[in-house]
């Protein structure tokens, strides 16, 4: 026997394993993940691993390494938030999510800070060697609303899309924030005297970190995009520029001390929309696939890890410290939010219910980023305190505000998450909408969101476009591109009917149409169709897509290790574009 | 800057961009690999950097670490090797496959290891310090053909399959033979005397290394299939079982001191049927396409490493030695090929022809295994002669071998693969073949392959299958089955032929049409289709479908961590199937 040899590897798929199998487990009873979220089940897991390991050795079980947190079980989690996040409700609420991260947080630690120091001078605490300093740098690391932890409960909850938004957005983008602060203040426990010119070149820093990190994210994004222009003939690597390129970007800004999690954002989001135009729909499912599952066991992975490092002799116990602790916590934060919304809510009309502001501040759930933050915290005499504290905080709102808030929910109505995507008329007058809008705030020379995103659309199918797709054609105006969702939504309409309505249809058609249909990734798959077209339509488009439409692709034979099965084989289709033509001659 | 703290991951990322990278660019050239195989221009990449290293540091170059490539940089390949493994001939060259690796190999070790032995007693070679044993265990790993180098060759070189999978399986299975006889030697080697009973516990090894390894890998595959009939619920971490447990499967037998590779390949082949039949058809293209893509990039790495670990210090040179190596190796395994291909054909109906015997010789690429291996031995005054020896033998083989090779098969007109996959017809006769041969065998009390085969297909149905997938039907009979394929072989038909014929057909069969031949994975795809369908047997084929398939599975809108769009409501459908046969009532 030779365990020494691969002990690594083994012990590294064994935890991956048992965190899959645990995943696996709670879903095989289907009342049960309705009721606990399963972040409560994994972290429950997590302590009866870590009791079984201190019964045994009878010593603390290890806790969660900080690096590997960050380095590898982070990163994940937040490219599969980056890419998977709607870009239209995050770029909507841009300004309202900012001021909830930077200020609401700045607002939190203070507030938290202040008033934990404000406890420590409570003589009968006991507590009064405890610095100012070191309580706003705890404040600093407990302030922080978490995204993993945020993410586990709200994707269960289907709260209305600007509310999710508004808290996820929060989570994510507080990290510059967070970065910053907690760099400062240990900076400062360290230095014995603090000028002012310190703290000055803190609030500097925010930009730094914050747009550094933006900036790193987009020019891999850019990269990563101009990159996989060149796959076409080994489409099987496709997927991996995808990753690789995100990985470097978050590291690259760790390495810079600017912000990891804002940089792969960043990254994710700019890169997004012109690698999906240049790599395969099979590469496609592999990449959004695998940043499910990766996401889904690090998630996993850091939950379980989460209750084992719960367990063992690492905390210092004192009541009024920790209970006040969780008290400002939800206060500050409580306050926080209805201050911040009354200002958001004077420059908005489409405003923040009263609801909606008291489910953003009972999200604000914290989890493993405090947890690795505050292991990370230079040795001084309360840090098992501080520990203590922190777990308390967790394990309060991951259990207690995790479990309580989807009855909540229910009980206030909240307003939920639409189920059915918008029609396509609809999307044509929010299209007709914004273009009108760009037009307006270009006339009266207000420069908002619609000059500017109509700005961007201009900058993007003008430079980036042509440097960044493999295959460019000429910029279509939005018209053509309407017209041509339409047809195929019509394509598919049709498809269905025929099935209800034993209309006769041209074979090659249909099959185009389901080809079609399953070519547009974006649009139609999420569009509810309806079973009732109009007969004369439906000759005439019938027509038109016999003679526009291509017949379906099939696949070869092909045993090779490069290629995969389904890369079809242009000169074929050439061909065959050159029969149609030929044909409506 | 923190380069420190981030360097493991970031320098690991950067490798492997480095490898993708360089991919893509020889394929941007599309002359240069029909011309070099990559894994030549691979080694080359290598050569420069490693040059580059040691121009810029003035010492050698880090070696690729032995534990790195057996522990991550190999399985990925085999894991490939093993789960593409056209299954068929595989197992109808069985026997031959054995013969070559199990006594070819052996038969190539003492060859070489004698020979050179020989070499070594020559006064003015100045090498009478290298003992027998030393050259043996030498010959032991120098003989064993490597299945990186020979994937990365035969791929491109289209030979016919059965040629393609005696070189390729040997390559593969060879792997018990080189460990048992590596540590055999490498034990006699520190022994001071050797009794006899150890050479017998060194052949009874063979069995243990070999047969444990078959044992721990189906039992591994078993279980990953087990586990996948319970991942319903949470579909996006079902391509995560199979690697884990492929992998553990791997790590167990290393740990146990038997061999991985055979592990590993009896993981992959055991389980591939029943999880394909488990897990839904966006996590098997997930699971196919990562397959690729990683074992394309461990190849990558490992002739990139290759390259890098060419340059240094490392080297003895003794031109007797290292010329008489690459002369043995080439005649052992020509004789070695000639003299098991005699008794081969005398037993077989369907022989090998000598130009596939020369191909087969020509074939026996060394790798990266024997790279890593020599690394592996024991420290001794002549280790880096081996090492010398070892990579011209790599390098001579890879580059002359590898590069004439392809010319070669052109001009001795060695039978290729066959483009087109079998036709129908064919292939109920060959299904009507197996079944009459296994009767036949069965009544001449004569047990063969088909016997056999029969036997395990019984087994399979009547147990196997119970136990290890999810939607278990009884077992229908072949004839059932075959119906069922022609079913969807006449639907695709139809539907191409609708495009050149533009028959009327009713649309909703059409759709179901195409929507069968894209859930049926493995036997639709492969085969071409005719163009000229009986316009009777189409009318009657179209009522037939259209009354007994469904229409087109549709996506929602779904934005959850843990569901991808795409997973079918099964409510639906069953309503649909209501709706169906209650028409046809």
């Amino acid at each position: 026997l030779d365990y020494q040899h691969v002990q690594v590897p083994f012990e590294i798929t064994l935890w991956i394993m048992l965190a899959s199998l645990a995943k696996i487990g709670f879903h095989l009873y289907n009342k049960l993940p309705s009721v606990v979220p399963e972040s409560c089940l994994l972290i429950f897991v997590g302590l009866i691993m870590g009791g079984i390991i201190y019964g045994l050795n009878d010593r603390s079980p290890p806790v969660m390494d900080s690096d590997i947190f960050f380095l590898y079980l982070l990163p994940p989690i937040v490219l599969d938030a980056g890419y998977f996040m709607p870009s239209r409700p995050f770029f909507e609420n841009i300004g309202t999510i900012l001021l909830y991260a930077v200020v609401g947080t700045i607002w939190n630690v203070f507030g938290i800070g202040f008033s934990l120091y404000g406890i420590c001078q409570v003589k009968s605490f006991r507590l009064q060697d405890v610095s100012l300093l070191h309580n706003l740098l705890f404040g600093s690391l407990i302030a922080a609303v978490d995204p993993v932890a945020v993410l586990a409960v709200f994707e269960e909850i289907h709260v209305n899309e600007k509310l999710h938004i508004l808290v996820f957005g929060e989570s994510l983008l507080n990290d510059a924030v967070t970065v910053v602060l907690y760099k400062l203040f240990r900076s400062f426990c360290e230095m014995p005297t603090i000028k002012s010119v310190d703290v000055f070149a803190g609030i500097g820093k925010f930009f730094v970190v914050g747009l550094g990190g933006v900036l790193v994210g987009l020019s891999f994004g850019f990269t990563a995009a101009f990159t996989t222009r060149f796959t076409k003939d080994i489409r099987v690597i496709e997927p991996l520029f995808v990753f690789l390129y995100s990985y470097l970007s978050y590291l690259t800004a760790e390495m810079f001390h600017l912000s990891g999690i804002v940089a792969i954002i960043s990254c994710a989001m700019g890169m997004k929309r012109y690698v999906e135009a240049n790599i395969s729909l099979k590469s496609h499912t592999t990449v959004k696939y695998f940043m499910k599952m990766w996401s889904s066991v690090s998630d996993t992975l850091i939950f379980i890890f989460l209750g084992v490092s719960t367990i063992g002799e690492n905390h210092e116990w004192n009541w009024p410290y920790i209970c006040f602790t969780v008290i400002f916590c939800l206060v500050w934060r409580a306050l926080g939010v209805l201050v911040l919304t009354f200002f958001v809510n004077r420059f908005h009309v489409n405003t923040i219910t009263s609801k909606d502001q008291f489910i953003i501040a009972y999200g604000g759930l914290r989890g493993a980023i405090c947890f690795s933050l505050v292991f990370l915290l230079p040795d001084f005499h309360r840090k098992k305190l501080f520990i203590a504290a922190t777990t308390v905080v967790i394990l309060f709102t991951v259990f207690v505000q995790g479990m309580t808030i989807r009855p909540l929910v229910d009980l206030l109505a909240v307003k939920r998450k639409r189920e059915s995507a918008p029609t396509v008329g609809e999307q044509i007058h929010i299209r007709f909408l914004d273009h009108l809008l760009a037009g307006i705030e270009d006339i009266s020379g207000h420069w908002g969101q619609y000059y500017w995103k109509d700005k961007l659309e201009y900058f993007n199918s003008k430079y980036l476009q042509k440097i960044l797709l493999r295959e460019y054609d000429q910029p279509k105006s939005s018209i053509v591109l309407l017209y041509e969702k339409l047809e195929r939504k019509h394509a598919m309409e049709l498809a269905q009917a025929g099935q209800l309505g034993h209309g006769l249809a041209h074979p090659s058609f249909l099959c185009s149409a389901f080809l079609c249909s399953s070519s547009d990734r974006t649009v139609i798959t999420d569009q509810k169709l309806e079973d009732t077209p109009n007969p004369d339509v439906l000759d005439n488009m019938q027509e038109i897509l016999a003679r526009n439409l291509y017949r379906i692709r099939r696949t070869g034979p092909a045993y090779n290790r490069h290629t995969l099965p389904g890369d079809s084989e242009p000169a074929e289709r050439a061909k065959e574009i050159l029969i149609l033509r030929h044909k409506s001659l």
